[in-house]
């Protein structure tokens, strides 16, 4: 009986808000059925922001009602305030994702917040979900958790105490997101302890950038101490607002080859993964599209040797 | 104390056999001296084959005998027989690898040779070394010890007995290479405990390739086994004469920063390594030069908690 290990695609929102054309909603909604028909069983399908703030994400609501009509799949939303979580709530998604940086310079640039008073609004968010009829989780995550383009370093205590107040509040669970891609393995691994020893079980997840190209060591050092839900974008879309050259978010593609091989259970068929890389290039023709496993082909080991369902 | 990592630059023979020009032997050398003055202690300099099997590697004895004029930079070169460790001693060389392909197809399609075969070479080559007046050191590497792109799955006791019988022969020291790139981390991990359980701190290094895209990770799961030695490439340079998209080496600069980052000592000066890819580029214009680094700029956190030197 193989682990299980969720693999959450957040590519039609971390990867299409940096995006440099805007996908039709018509291939949008194509690519995440593409997706989900690949076995995928929890995506990230948009945000809920002023569509004047992130004209790619207008047709969220619309991509949102489309998603949720897939059998199986767990729809997540971005809400970074009240405001959307109230959409997301009308459009009926399983779980809100709300960032809440940990160092207070990318939280002004991201929010028009201090990171307190982002922790205010989840609090808000929490308390307006829990009086509602439906239930639908909120699954806040503390960015710039490794580090920030903006301030630096960010002290290990104060993403600890982020994570202690985001429980505290009321979250279902909380993740960790290495908004900037500098973190490294030493430091995923101290980071996941510190803020496993306060909040136990629920941290529930790693967001990881490849910024720097050590996005799938540091899965690797997330597994070890006992992560098993990752977020990932088909092809490596994404990146960062303030390192322009900067790659985005670690490639789906590789991350179930490396999980697959290495004999968890994502439920995910590699091959068809592949092949809803089609539509996302029908969709953003001019952007590139990351990924190794793809550019070099499924070994003839993969799975070859029964470690592979 | 920060504990050491020894960075072996294999881009002068893994990485440039593959490229499809040849770089000039003036470029070469500048190149070879600027990747020594950042810091980098070892350096695999070129192959001693025959040069109408391989142009590129032509002057391995005329570079080899400028790298030796460094001081403090360990001089390896690629011998594949007994004729080219020959050649290798009379250029005065610290000490050679020697591939020996546990696969017996890659084996037969890189040296002629069975598996059997090749290890009776290297037998003999090191009879003949520790017959000379001058030392120079034996470090065969098990090539496709992670797999064969023309075989498929390789089985580790195949892998074992392959190092066995080198360290019975005589080896300074044995490597184990991901030459097709098809490795994962819990291979890299249940691998070098099976090799280093036989022939204990024989095993002295780690080839690894980013064909998939989890060389990191994979060192990540080498440095976790005891592994202090690994092999790169500048830019990633190299690949697969058996997949031709594939990419190649990891990346020393990612490398370096990766452990750096974790703490490690590799000794090496990362905005120096950086400079010399423009070396690179004179000597072979239009190859891709790869490396998430290089790319997205060194971030202001390194080093900035202490943790480098």
């Amino acid at each position: 009986m193989k682990e299980k290990v969720t693999v959450c695609e957040v590519g039609p929102r971390d990867g299409l808000q940096m995006a440099h054309e805007i996908m039709p909603t018509a291939v949008k909604t194509r690519w995440l059925a593409a997706i989900a028909a690949a076995g995928v069983t929890e995506i990230e399908v948009g945000s809920f922001v002023s569509p004047k703030v992130i004209p790619q994400m207008a047709d969220t609501d619309e991509v949102a009602r489309f998603a949720l009509a897939i059998p199986g799949l767990r729809v997540i939303a971005l809400a970074p305030n009240l405001r959307g979580a109230q959409r997301a709530y009308a459009a009926g998604v399983h779980g809100i994702s709300i960032p809440v940086s940990v160092s207070e310079g990318h939280s002004r640039a991201n929010t028009r917040k201090s990171t307190a008073e982002q922790l205010e609004e989840v609090q808000r968010i929490i308390e307006w979900v829990r009086a509602q009829d439906r239930p639908m989780k909120v699954e806040p995550s503390c960015a710039t958790a490794f580090g920030c383009a903006i301030d630096g370093l960010v002290p290990a205590d104060k993403v600890v105490h982020t994570a202690v107040a985001l429980v505290d509040a009321g979250a279902d669970g909380v993740g960790l997101s290495d908004t900037a891609g500098y973190g490294n393995p030493a430091q995923v691994r101290s980071l996941v302890r510190a803020v496993r020893n306060t909040i136990g079980n629920h941290l529930v997840a790693l967001h990881l950038h490849d910024t720097m190209g050590l996005g799938l060591a540091n899965v690797l050092a997330g597994l070890d101490e006992g992560i098993r839900s990752f977020d990932s974008a088909l092809a490596g879309l994404g990146g960062c607002p303030f390192a322009p050259n900067a790659s985005g978010n670690i490639v789906t593609e590789d991350l179930v080859f490396m999980l697959e091989s290495m004999g968890f259970d994502t439920g995910i068929d590699l091959e068809k993964l592949i092949a809803a890389r089609s539509l996302l290039h029908e969709g953003l023709p001019t952007e590139p599209l990351h990924g190794h496993v793809p550019q070099a082909g499924i070994p003839r080991t993969f799975r070859a040797d029964g470690s592979g369902s």
